[in-house]
């Protein structure tokens, strides 16, 4: 006779294996898919993401974690019971209609929004996003009442476990009140320096070659997993085989070459999840913060650290010949100039907070209710000045209508990556405290001593501990965004 | 309240979404998946297998058939009932164990098999292939009761279904009389005539882009598919989204080239299948020989038609230079080139049946029990002389571990590949009937009569007629193999 535990270890099993194929075609539907497949593969994955849910639903799920909660356990059966019991709270929360009005909304609100932004159609997107809005409400809500925490931070927890709005508000006040004097003082710095633009055209071959060898350099594993091309970059797959994309244009290199060094970040943390649990939740990724941590570790700590560029510049010639735009002090400069913009994934290392900012504002006004749809506008070109001081009256294409998160439904996801920001800081000032010699390893690109700490302290932990507990255990203390403003203030000032 | 019917259909509505992700799966796993995604894929597809499987076999399917038979339906309706019903008794026929245990066996031998090929170990493959025979035994014992008609019929009904021994032996009989006799005479005649063999390197990319070109000239979708790289070409996705595969070497170029035009012609029927009512067993491609017959209707009967060469001539020229082998006529001389060999995938048109004729009389009898896994060989070395005047003593490698089918399991297959291309030359007989000036037509890469008379009498009629009625109202008879000989006599004599 199976234990409580053992069912509920089984049937994670198979979740983890139909989520793999959901996965597959999710990256497929973005890397190979031709258009007229697209129908039949939403269909596909709606029916998937259908039986996903009834499976996470079932009752029996709620008697077995009952049962098992009074079974002897070591710690990570544990853990992985304390996992179990959070996805089975937020499955079980959403009935089965909601979930279905929110895809059809969002699917909708989406599907129109590809055109609406182009066409910066702000009063036709309103119609379709108050209707996700209203879901979104409604699933905060329900989700609130079994967490025991507010509808927010209910939303929040989908993407960051037990991530709290006091300490958010803590650590993004403080950010708010030294952030834009930064900028500007940055701004006025760079002023009198001059920089220079690599001259395209980069043949795409001789860009692949070169974000493949670089992945190698930091130790993305070929043989479980690939690099492809997709309209927007991404980190896909399985944790047995990662699929990231980038995209490549013939007149610029560095952003689908310093892409592909952010979703190696995500990669490398996937394929280096335990092994021997696989399946289990316990062995999935901690949260997306420390996802997010990942990735920016490997582009702005590693990538645009100034030793990172030493041995980059001669690969740079190799690739496309000689340029004096590929002197390693050049290529530093390019990759740190700070220029306030409108759109927040062209933003820069320090500008980019400041569009987080923002959308925290409004995303949890909007989920509280103390915000309506009609009102983005407004508070977006209020924010938008006082943070960055750029006008975007009337720009609603490169304004609330830039980001797929809110028209698929998602909120709660952009503290992600500033928090992400902060982590990567965090561990990099650890490492550097253990290991005082780490920068003459990087510009050696010797990464034994960034990547083992990584391996031992997050990669391998996945999800044996709260997020807390897993930065304390790896830096001394939980999130410390004094981290991130030393690195700023080093690296800009 | 849904009929019997509509319950019935929206299952199979649920299945063809599940078969989806498998098919995508099993593509992605044959044309991307790097080496360490293999077992993580293989669990997830064995996953997917199993619920499909269960969905097929749920009791409920039997009392909604019972009932639907009593409904009132139309005869598309009816149609799809009989396909429905003969995939629930194929289905319910299997218990769970055998399919496990047939899962676990089969891909044991196959997996022992890649290597025990090469190392030409008939020894140790056969001790996993009577293991794999002794399932396949049971499972035709099991299908034929509730098929009620032999074993070995009831394997064939997987693939071609309602095709009997009796109308086997009469066609094939018919075939063994004159092939021989045939191959000999065309090799006399062919000694005479000399022909120029291409001389390479042929750059990939340049029989990429000329594969590209001859699919978008046969009226492959390139919006509802793709064409990739596969060690074993093949026709995967889905009718909505087909994937096909192909392989290069810069020494040749007609292997990738015909065999693109291959499964152009598998690709053609998925992607022109009654679209309204996708989903639904009857409209699925018929069968697995009338699928062949229109792979071999594009690469035989089109592809080596004197009067395609005279537009594909040009095209070769553009895409690699000019040589003297790319002549019309010389080019007419390579694809009906006659050479009796060991390898049924490397073999012409001419000698193909013969491969076919061996593993039909091998296969019948080992399924049958009147012989055992240990008389393969010296049944196979005694045809192969007898059939095709080879001697293959002592050779595995080239013998019985050629091919796949019987180490996954697959009995019952291997005929349709030859009825496929009796059919492909009767669709012809039958279009040249209508279309007086049809090789003219052809000569100008003018396809609108040959595809035209396919969509009308194959593609868009699916499964809504047994083989037999298909054929008869296409051609005014059930498969007749006089075509297929006539066919080679003017071509080849």
């Amino acid at each position: 006779m199976a234990t409580a535990y053992q069912s509920l270890q089984s049937t994670f099993e198979r979740l983890h294996r139909f989520q793999h194929l959901k996965n597959i075609a999710g990256w497929d539907q973005a890397a190979n898919m031709p258009a007229k497949g697209n129908e039949a593969r939403a269909a596909a994955t709606a029916e998937m993401a259908a039986l996903i849910h009834s499976i996470q639903t079932d009752p029996k799920l709620g008697d077995w974690i009952r049962a098992a909660e009074q079974e002897s356990l070591d710690p990570t059966q544990k853990a992985n019971l304390r996992e179990i019991r959070r996805t089975w709270l937020s499955a079980t929360a959403i009935p089965e209609e909601l979930v279905r009005a929110q895809e059809l909304a969002t699917s909708r609100c989406e599907h129109a929004w590809r055109t609406q932004r182009p066409a910066n159609d702000w009063k036709g997107f309103i119609g379709n996003f108050e209707e996700v809005l209203m879901l979104a409400r409604e699933q905060a809500k329900r989700l609130s009442d079994v967490l025991e925490v507010s509808p927010y931070e209910a939303m929040m927890s989908l993407y960051e476990p037990g991530l709290r709005t006091a300490d958010l508000d803590r650590w993004f006040g403080d950010l708010r009140t030294w952030l834009p004097g930064l900028i500007q003082e940055v701004i006025e710095k760079q002023s009198r320096e001059s920089v220079e633009i690599p001259q395209g055209p980069f043949e795409l071959s001789a860009q692949r070659d070169l974000c493949e060898k670089v992945m190698r350099a930091l130790g993305f594993d070929f043989e479980a997993g690939r690099l492809d091309v997709s309209t927007h970059p991404f980190c896909g797959g399985v944790p047995e085989d990662v699929r990231i994309t980038t995209r490549f244009r013939s007149d610029e290199f560095l952003p689908s070459l310093f892409g592909t060094i952010h979703e190696t970040g995500h990669a490398r943390y996937e394929q280096n999840l335990p092994r021997a649990l696989l399946g289990q939740p316990v062995a999935r990724a901690r949260s997306m913060a420390l996802h997010e941590s990942q990735s920016l570790f490997f582009e702005m700590q590693l990538g645009c650290h100034p030793g990172f560029m030493q041995r980059l510049a001669p690969m740079l010639t190799e690739a496309f010949g000689r340029q004096s735009a590929f002197a390693a002090e050049n290529l530093v400069r390019l990759l740190t100039r700070v220029k306030p913009g409108y759109i927040r994934v062209d933003a820069d290392e320090v500008t980019y907070p400041a569009h987080i900012l923002l959308r925290y504002d409004i995303e949890r006004a909007l989920i509280e209710g103390q915000m309506e749809a009609r009102d983005i506008p407004e508070r977006w070109d209020q924010l938008m000045q006082e943070l960055l001081g750029v006008d975007t009256r009337g720009n609603y294409r490169d304004g609330p209508l830039q980001d797929i998160h809110w028209p698929a439904g998602l909120f709660g996801y952009f503290p992600c990556y500033t928090l992400g920001a902060m982590y990567a800081a965090q561990w990099f000032a650890s490492m550097k405290a253990s290991y005082p010699a780490i920068d003459d390893a990087i510009a050696r690109w010797d990464f034994d001593q960034p990547f083992g700490w990584l391996r031992d302290n997050i990669w391998s932990q996945a999800s044996q501990w709260t997020t807390d507990e897993l930065a304390t255990r790896a830096s001394g203390s939980p999130l410390n965004p004094e981290h991130f403003r030393a690195h700023l203030t080093r690296r800009y000032l």
